[in-house]
C-alpha cells in the first residue's frame, strides 16, 4: 500500500496531468469505481436459482422392510403411524436408501443416502425429510446435508441443502423432489434435482 | 488508516494541486480506496444482528392429539417419553401446525409449520425442533427451514432458519421463540420472531 | 469489460504515453484493478478447510439410560431397534449430553448437547445426528446447530454446523467426529473439532 501511495505522488506532481490523457485516466477511474460496485453486487447476483455452480440429477430409491425382506429392504418404519387421521401420520422411517445416476434401481450406486423422512398430514400423504447424501466414488467424496417438507401432492417441491462436506466443503443449494414412481407401500423413487449455490 | 490519511493531506497541500482536474482525479483515487474497503468490509457488515434484511412475527398454534380429537388436532406424539425423569423425555411430537398474524387460533393460517419436537431433559421441559414453514399464500410462496433447541425455560430462545426457498431462495437467519400462552398439554402458542440476514 | 480493455489501448497508444508520470498512473490503475478482483475471490479465499475463522476442541460423553439409572443417564432410546438387521438400524436415541473441555466425564461441563441420533445401517453401526451445542458459560454463550451422518467406521467424519446464536451468530462450519472411547451400549465419548468458517 506505502508503494502506492509514493506513485500518486509523483504524478500528481507533474505538469503533464492537463493532457487529455489525464481526462482519460479519470473515466477510466470512474468506470473502475462503477464496476467495482457492480462486481460487489454481482457477489450477490451469483445466487441466481437458474445459475447454480453446480448441478446434478440423482434418484433415490426407497424399499420400505415389510418384515421378510431384510436383503433387500433399504429402510424401515421406527415408529408407528399415530391415529390422527388415515394418513400415516406419524410415522417415521429411518432410511439408507441407494442413489444413482439413472432410473435403475439396480445401476452401481454413486451415493447413500442416510437419514429419515415422516409423514405429517391427518388427510393427504405429504412428508419431511432429513438425510445426507454421502459420497464416496471416483467423482466425488464427501457429504450434502438437507432437510425439508415433501410436499408430495405438489409436482416439484424444494428442500435445503443445508451443509457440506468434502468436496461438497461448506456448500448450500437447493435439490427439487420430483416423485418419479410409487409402487404401492413397498418401493418409492424420487428424481432428486441437486443445485449448489455456493461453491468453494 | 491514519497514517495514510495523513500522506494524502500532504499531497493535496503540495503546490503542483491546483490543477483543478489533478484535485478531482486525487479525491476520486482516495474515494476508491477508502469505498473500496468499505464495502468489503460492508459485505460483512450486513449481517448485524439487528439489521436484518427483512423480519416479521408469526404465531404458532400447536393442539395435541389427545386420542378423540381428530378434527381440531395438528400433532400427535409418535414415540413416548421415556423413563428418564419425570418431564416426558424422549416424547417425540410430529406436527402440521396452522401458523397465523395474530394471536388468534382461529385467524386464517398463513402457512403450515411442518415438522416434529421433542422433549430432551430429565428434570425440567425442554424441546428441540426442526420444521418446515411452509407458504402458500398471496404474500409469500416457498419455504423456510429451521433448527435448534428451544429453551422452554428462557423467556426468549433463538433458533436458526438455515435455508429457504421460493420467495425465500437460499435465505438464513434466526427466529425467536417466546411462548405466548400454554394450557396445560392440550394447547400452546408461540410467537416467532422471524429474522432474515440473507436475502437474494 | 471489452469496452475497459479498448480505453486502456486507446491511452497505452497515445504518444503522451511516453511520460513515466503516465506510466505510473497506469501501473496504479492496474494494481487498483488487479487488487479489486484480488479482494472480491478474496471473499471467497477466507472459506478455505485450514483455515477457520474459529477452532476448538470439545467432548461429548454419552451416557445411555439402562432403566435404572436415571442419576447418570444423559440420554434415551425413544424408538427401539427395527428387525431390519442386527446393528440396530432405526434405534432412536435422545439426549442432552454434556460437553467439557477435555476427556473427563466428570469435569465441568462447558456446553451441553441437545438432540437426537439414531442407527440406520443394517450391516454395521453407523449413525445420524441432529442437536444443538447450547452454550452458557463464561467463555461463550449462545448456540451451535449441526446436522449430518456420523459413518462410525471411518476414523474421521464431518459434519455440517449450519447455523449459529448469540455468540456464534449466523455462524456456519463442520465439526469432525473421532470416537474418542466406547464402553458396550453404555458409554461413549466423541472427540468434536469445531471448525467455524463464517463468523461475525
Amino acid at each position: 500500500m506505502g508503494r502506492k501511495l509514493v506513485s500518486s505522488k509523483a504524478i500528481f506532481e507533474s505538469d503533464t496531468m492537463r493532457s487529455p490523457v489525464v481526462k482519460s485516466c479519470c473515466v477510466l477511474l470512474l468506470t473502475l469505481f462503477l464496476s467495482r460496485h457492480y462486481s460487489v453486487s454481482a457477489t450477490k447476483k451469483i445466487l441466481n436459482p437458474k445459475k447454480p455452480c453446480k448441478r446434478f440429477i440423482l434418484y433415490y430409491h426407497d424399499i420400505l422392510f415389510g418384515g421378510n425382506d431384510v436383503a433387500n429392504a433399504t429402510s424401515a418404519a421406527t415408529a408407528n403411524a399415530t391415529k390422527l387421521g388415515n394418513t400415516d401420520f406419524g410415522k417415521l422411517v429411518v432410511f439408507d436408501d441407494p442413489i444413482t445416476k439413472d432410473q435403475h434401481l439396480l445401476s452401481h450406486p454413486v451415493a447413500r443416502a442416510q437419514g429419515f423422512y415422516f409423514y405429517d398430514m391427518k388427510t393427504i400423504y405429504n412428508a419431511w425429510f432429513a438425510y445426507t447424501l454421502v459420497f464416496n466414488s471416483s467423482d466425488y467424496k464427501g457429504t450434502l446435508n438437507i432437510m425439508g417438507a415433501d410436499m408430495m401432492r405438489e409436482k416439484t417441491r424444494d428442500l435445503s441443502i443445508v451443509g457440506g462436506t468434502g468436496d461438497f466443503f461448506m456448500t448450500r443449494g437447493i435439490v427439487t423432489f420430483q416423485t418419479d414412481t410409487q409402487e404401492g407401500t413397498k418401493y418409492f423413487r424420487l428424481k432428486m434435482d441437486i443445485k449448489l449455490y455456493e461453491c468453494y
